[in-house]
């Protein structure tokens, strides 16, 4: 087992890139997972799938070039060790909030004496070989979600959990906990300090920092920020931004601009 | 987006009834769905559905007049933002016993400042419209179940939990926990007491009570007595007794009796 | 392999009931079975399931005492002997109008010598047991529908196929090419003329006759007419007729009505 | 039941377009036909759906405004009146070559006595109304593939097929058939003049004529072309698109430019 | 309803095997339960089925001789009661390390005044007959896994939780928290001197063991050891077995080995 | 697009071994690829999935080195085009007994000029790279089963057809059609000379034979006579195999010998 996108993120590789998947759609991870991301997530807290169409979808990026990853639902440790098993290498764990919090998500990534996992890769190995249990520990990427301002506020004692590989900065989240508007105050300067704010914890713990921009331009303005990896909108979106764009291309109708998705 | 059942309870329009979904069928659903219910519930506690069908159960309810709502299967702060994010437009969480535990579930349910939920309605706005998120912590209906001893004597308690909508009654639980049949006591003394009880407390605080009425017989029992909203039988009973009645009609073969689903 | 359905006709056991479901539901088709149908029939034609929920219809049925059967969409050799090997115990094919093409039907249901059948019962040994091979051709049933005014003046020709088994009339479907309305005039007598003119040319030729009888007083007329088996209804309308008695006891608000499923 | 589509195509309504759903998700469905399309058309012939995933699919779109409609993958009678018992409004068939397999085709669309459809519309009355069969001879729309050129010299028989509503032009494989290449000749003389044979004879009959244009500027250049509808592009190639453009935007990394889906 | 497995182990039957399913397939559900084991459980841990998928596999051993039961990925009290009320006969939970973390396991399997779960049974009556409900209490079978070094100290306070039928071993976990490597050290003598242990108090307090054992040698040295049931191999394993057994008998290219599923 | 096994067989490659599918189960097929088979097929005409599962289990062979093929129902052009759009390298159609026959199975496989295949390679080219369409009519693999008396009569005739590649021997069918058992003649002289007649038919005409080889003692009598490439057994099969084996291995209690699958 060898984790691409780890090795690259350690190797300060700049540029990379991670596809979400709201969707659910087997189809729609594999053709994206057939364009040049550097890794693709299937999230599964507010996306569409349940844990077998998850399944559905790592096999789809079979033979292609991303590093698979999962975002849970929750802190739950059934689900946590599920994507695991079925062979997810990377896992982002949602509202992160507390060292004790950081602590137990990364305990069920890791078999003992790190952690607590459960023994029993059921898929894992076919994609990543023989191997797999025993690098395991030391290959699969875990990501605490920094989106609070309680988050931030322990910023320092989340990062230090050993174990932990790095952040996933959620900034709709961190937005609505300052009091900001989850959409429009992206820019706003209280958000991109709190922002920097865990950037210079977790660069200071020597660990990476994944960073959420929704918005294409937003990936934009976050290059040459620091960040390990980026994501940059999602299927959901690409597929009504491309259809917005053509029926402004195609005709003058406007289109409804419903968010969903 | 606008809540209708919320509107039509507020009005105190009488008469209001909620179906109630087991078999995990997208087709049984949209057909459900064009009957006269004023709500229609995915019971994804004791029914048979995941997520993704409990997905295609709401789809299936697009383009009716009926209000969607789903019953979790535990205080899952996971899967209740989930269904939310997929267009519930009410949420019902079994087993609320104590004022902390219904806290923890409307907090979920409740965007920051009022509660903790996640910002991500992926599905919600193509229902709902594109201002779902600015008025899901208003039209959003929250309702704690109510169905054991311990809950009955923290109702006060649990009722006057801010963002809490209502209660949901279950009388079958309920019974149990008093020492009672739940399936032939539930017009037992004791058991109406408690109901009472809790009516009572609700209506106090301003709040609706929803009454789980399984045999259809009970849901006329239940009327002009102050529930916001009657639940009446479900589906996969409603489907065994339909059988039932065919065979009594048809041939005189005794049907079976097989109290499943 | 024993087909019960089969033998208790041949004994002219009288009142026996198929049921109908077009709903394409596994938990339908499980909670059907326990009632006391004497076979069941998933509709592959009108209904909504594909070959895989279909054998997750058929799986349901384990363990019960109905006899499975399917109707196929059409004259499909492919699927047919799909549902064959899935363990269906009877198949009816719609829209048999001609010798040839009920010559075509059965000789698909039937290994060499008798037809072309070919070989490979994946699940029927599982539910029929492993002689199931050696008994298929004398135990599975075939059916063809009659239901066009084309049919009816075949039907001596019809009938007469070596290894049909019987017929299974369609009232809607013949009343549309008699020029009738295929809802209202199920008992006009043009349309019972032709019915009879059937049932007399199927005794003639010693099979059987099924009749589908899609509201229930129409079965009951249907009764003691010579008829070997009759389907009653199907699982959306009883659903559907269920939940609008439903609404005539609870309140007096009218049901939509809509005649779907 | 109103064909909201067919209303408009008759009422001349210039600027119509089709969306093509190739990959078979329900999400994606719902996600598109929230956006201003006038019809959506579930391609089950060169898309991934099978009949359960397109029923799905129509169900996603259940409350939008566009027409539903399908591609079946074949001349086949049992699927064409599957899909239009689970309520497509309009029904496109490949590779229709000769008047006979176009009468075929109309044939299995139609009730008796204008054709040969069996009866039994299932989910169809759900979505257009209880009078669904009286109105679906006039309603349903029926679009014959031209796309060979044995199916441009016998154009005129083709369209002369009554109850036929109008045609569909595949100009890739109409390319293949005339020796040039399906994807770089779209503009090529033979082909445009083959193209312009056809839109004259069916303009000649009476009928609609509808465009495939795969890539968006092709259907700015078929516009005002005399064409009632124009399918743009796919679901598929829309989000592949869109993530390509997304690397342009953000990256300099060429896209992989695998042209799937 | 009645209980064979649990009948079966209190007469102290030898030899009783458990199935192990991790595929997630129905088909192989359907076929392993027409082989003579006793009991056959759906992994839902480290295996690749959801809810619903468990519910097809469950389905598909109707009308077998095996007892279903179900392991489920964590200690949550939604799932264990959703696969009990789907028909499981027996629940296996991982990680009970303490005996608080038994009694709330157990609570949740057993009715009030037992304990804490929730009336609902949807499918259970109809595998289980009617009586399910008041039978259950005393015939559902509850296994706690033991399989970390803090179990084995806490063994004597888990084992006497009332209501508890006996404990499932998890001999790789169980020696990676004992510091061996999970797959070569499966007969070391510290893990066998702590399975030992584990027998000797459940057998102390009179309840059952079961033995997983993963290789078929092991199951055999396993063997008349005292334990009331023993797993062997997974449905995966023993797939990639004969695969490779099959490669040795045709030809002489090795198998790969891959350890997966 | 490049065909492994097209190549292997043409270079004479000696051993070559397919697998086959019959269980419908993406994660056997995943499992099953990473075994050293040189070809998997996936079973649609005996076997359980549908076109959905097919494609699942398509994507489940991803990234790993076998050649995939699908055999399909019937001669149905429909599902012919679709499975090759999903990306089958090689496809089986079943009952080739005419020249006639074999010649519409080629057309559908082959683009024009060579053929009528539709145009529009959805998955394919995500396999197989974006000069699929331009490689397809040469590298995808048409094998016309050969399994009735009249298909060996008709030999010369069938082999003949430009454009197919070879022939799939089915030896039961044809033992049916030659008068013998199909289980228990396999190796009746009378069965082994048709078959030969068929290799020397296939070998004079520079083209493929496959051989279906179910008993795994039957593909090593089959080996070194001169075919391409052997079937061995079945995942259900194997399955049940191993089942069988474990229990004679464990304990004394005979299997069940239920053949199914």
């Amino acid at each position: 087992m060898n984790n691409r996108l780890k090795a690259r993120m350690q190797a300060r590789e700049p540029g990379l890139l991670n596809a979400w998947l709201v969707l659910g759609s087997p189809a729609v991870a594999e053709v994206m997972s057939r364009q040049p991301w550097d890794s693709m997530t299937v999230d599964m807290q507010h996306g569409l799938s349940d844990f077998e169409a998850t399944v559905h979808m790592l096999r789809a990026m079979n033979g292609s070039d991303v590093t698979p990853m999962v975002r849970v639902p929750w802190m739950e440790p059934g689900l946590i060790q599920k994507v695991l098993d079925a062979g997810a290498f990377g896992v982002i764990c949602p509202m992160v909030n507390t060292r004790e919090q950081c602590e137990q998500f990364v305990s069920v990534c890791r078999y003992a004496p790190q952690g607590t996992r459960s023994f029993g890769p059921t898929r894992a190995p076919v994609v990543a070989g023989a191997d797999y249990w025993k690098k395991a520990n030391d290959e699969v990427l875990t990501f605490a979600m920094i989106e609070t301002r309680q988050a931030v506020e322990n910023i320092d004692a989340i990062v230090s959990v050993p174990g932990l590989d790095g952040v996933y900065i959620g900034p709709s989240d961190l937005s609505l906990t300052l009091g900001l508007d989850p959409v429009a105050d992206l820019d706003h300067p209280t958000l991109l300090a709190a922002i920097e704010t865990i950037r210079v914890a977790v660069e200071r713990a020597g660990k990476f920092s994944v960073m959420h921009c929704s918005p294409i331009d937003y990936a934009m303005r976050m290059a040459n920020k620091g960040f390990s990896l980026r994501t940059v909108s999602n299927d959901g979106r690409l597929l009504a931004m491309a259809a917005q764009e053509l029926f402004r291309t195609v005709k003058s109708r406007p289109a409804s601009g419903a968010a969903g998705y």
